[in-house]
């Protein structure tokens, strides 16, 4: 066995994983029905004008503006309305002085005419209309290209689209839009004692769970999951599962990553690229490995699916996003008093899964490895390395999952 | 054409959707590798302790406890080993006194064995192994179901599976899981004005722009969007419509709900179901109709981009969460001060689409149906009915898209 002589301070540790992510250069078409939640990756200009056309903005009466003015309750404006005009049709004629028709939102303004007079301003008597208000010219009348010009930039390369962008792109006629790929992220548990769901544990199995938080914490943050089989703690068999990995913009590893001397993720990627750093002061998740094959990163998380479940939220998380080049993440936060003193781990960055109870937040961990601590938490805390006691009803600020 | 004589007050229209909102029933089993973000239906018990049998917690030394104590660097204790177990191993033999098993974490405990001294805590000398700090019984011991035992209910009904669950569900072997269904949104764009994307458009068309931000809405919200045909402003064709979309779970119809001649989903929904409402005191968006058709619950909004995409945040994604029994949404939201004087309509509850400038919120909006002001937004405000003015510099909060 080889202990871990050394670990890397958290910020340090993350200051080598960011540096190793590449934004993603790869692009792809995709409807712009999926398009939501996905970034832009060159500019989208308008073709055409949206309105191509200007359009009543009011139900009501197209006029010439300057027929309204002086108009009010007591000096009525009366107007002869020639014809009328639903949307989606064209008019069939224009008006002139002292003339109206009616007309529908968003049907196209008639020649002629430069403002709409609103319904609700007007009193019909058969084809005289009696104006209430007056309306100044382009009143209630939207524009031809108001809302994007030809030549606009409707959505731009770098924007996360979102249902209103999309309905930008939507507006512009586009049936499609060029986005970033999502990174692919090569998922793989190792472990001789890691079987598969869907058949009974042999003695001394367990079922694989970090296979599934990793990929759900992938999908969640701009990447595409890319599961491999199970590997058992063998050089040949890791070295064989990491060269198929590599294909992938990101492959991450569970298991292994220890000091046991069939925890070789260590030795495998010392043999065929680089390791950057094995062994992070952080509580839970200590025993992580992260290095490169060629031009890919490789992230070694610990076996026990805490200590993987927080590493990927604190390690992995951050370097996915920038990969995917998605902004930043906000986890939904609450700043509540902690219900206990805690005391922490002197040295080493410290990951707490809590449950809101009462408004104070409460410690869920159980012990390293229990899913269900992180399973019936609410979200978690973290803790600086040289922060050594948190007292209770301190405010901390608890990430929600 | 009708104009709207009275609108209902926000609070009160949402009072009516709420009521309206049944959570939904239908069930379906789904693979837990696509559960993240599903509502659990059904309690699921665990049917297998997890771990599955007692193990070692760390790499080290299975021990008897008592052997140690009284370790020390100045007085070690020293064990004879003799034998190794490997994760995914059975252990062929126990230990009696004074002997103990070299074992990698997540193997299973060798009889007679009670605890883990960890390999950093001893020195190693041939099959003699110098421990040089006690440890007490059940240290760095995992117990069998310590986790999840045999009975325990592993996730909730209506729990929503996130990725720490979802590894829960996979500890205890389950492949797949019992969730609600979600909830079924007919999705429909009506006017004859209004063109689907890839072909050109006639003269007096726009591009249907609806159909796409509801459709992401929906989506975000835990709804299945069903897409229908575009619809023209026929009673004929807007009742054959609104009886196909009936069988979801709820409808959605944009355009053809404001107050011009062709303007039919009220005069549908008035013959063939009930309506609740018809104008609402907000902006954009008073133009709104909700109704219902039998059970089913029938939207009918603006068909304006922006006034349907700020009712569909306003109104629809807290009912759609509630059928979807997904928890209240809770936006990502900032306080900042406000770049300039707002001066809001008077009585009318008004969503203004903001930009974050320097620290500042300004105001996006353009013009009514200006997609634009939503896609260059970063957020919204709202401001009540019976706020008239909002000062330059006053904080307002911002909810982002």
């Amino acid at each position: 066995m080889r202990p871990i002589a050394q670990t890397l301070l958290y910020d340090d540790a993350m200051r080598l994983v960011m540096e190793a992510a590449r934004p993603i250069a790869r692009t792809e078409r995709v409807a712009i029905a999926d398009a939501d939640g996905r970034v832009v990756a060159t500019d989208v200009v308008a073709s055409a004008d949206v309105p191509p056309f200007d359009r009543a903005a009011m139900d009501g009466y197209a006029v010439v503006a300057e027929d309204t003015f002086g108009a009010s309750t007591h000096a009525l404006k009366t107007l002869r309305c020639v014809d009328r005009v639903f949307t989606g049709q064209v008019p069939t004629r224009g008006i002139g002085a002292g003339e109206c028709i009616e007309i529908a939102t968003g049907a196209p303004m008639p020649a002629g005419a430069d403002a709409v007079v609103m319904v609700e301003e007007t009193e019909r008597d058969g084809d005289r209309i009696h104006v209430l208000t007056p309306v100044y010219p382009r009143q209630n009348v939207g524009r031809q290209g108001a809302d994007i010009a030809v030549g606009n930039v409707v959505v731009s390369a770098g924007q996360l689209l979102n249902p209103s962008r999309v309905g930008a792109l939507a507006a512009t006629g586009a049936t499609d839009v060029e986005v970033y790929a999502r990174p692919t992220v090569a998922i793989l548990s190792t472990g001789n004692e890691i079987a598969e769901q869907g058949q009974p544990l042999a003695p001394g199995q367990i079922y694989d769970v970090n296979r599934f938080t990793l990929e759900t914490i992938v999908r969640r943050h701009g990447g595409a999951a890319v599961i491999l089989p199970i590997a058992v703690d063998s050089v040949d068999e890791l070295s064989a599962a990491l060269d198929r990995a590599r294909a992938e913009d990101v492959v991450v590893f569970s298991g292994g990553s220890s000091v046991g001397e069939r925890d070789l993720i260590l030795d495998v990627l010392q043999q065929r690229g680089t390791v950057h750093f094995h062994g992070i002061a952080v509580k839970p998740g200590k025993p992580t490995v992260f290095g490169s094959i060629g031009t890919t990163p490789v992230f070694g998380m610990p076996g026990y699916p805490t200590s993987c479940l927080s590493n990927a939220y604190m390690m992995l998380v951050p370097f996915l996003r920038l990969v995917a080049r998605l902004p930043e993440w906000r986890p939904q936060t609450v700043d509540v008093p902690i219900a206990r003193r805690v005391v922490s781990t002197t040295g080493r960055h410290q990951f707490y899964t809590v449950r809101l109870v009462d408004g104070r937040a409460e410690l869920a961990f159980k012990a390293s490895g229990d899913i269900t601590s992180m399973a019936n938490a609410d979200g978690y805390i973290e803790i600086a390395a040289q922060t050594d006691v948190v007292e209770a009803g301190t405010i901390v600020t608890v990430k929600l999952f």
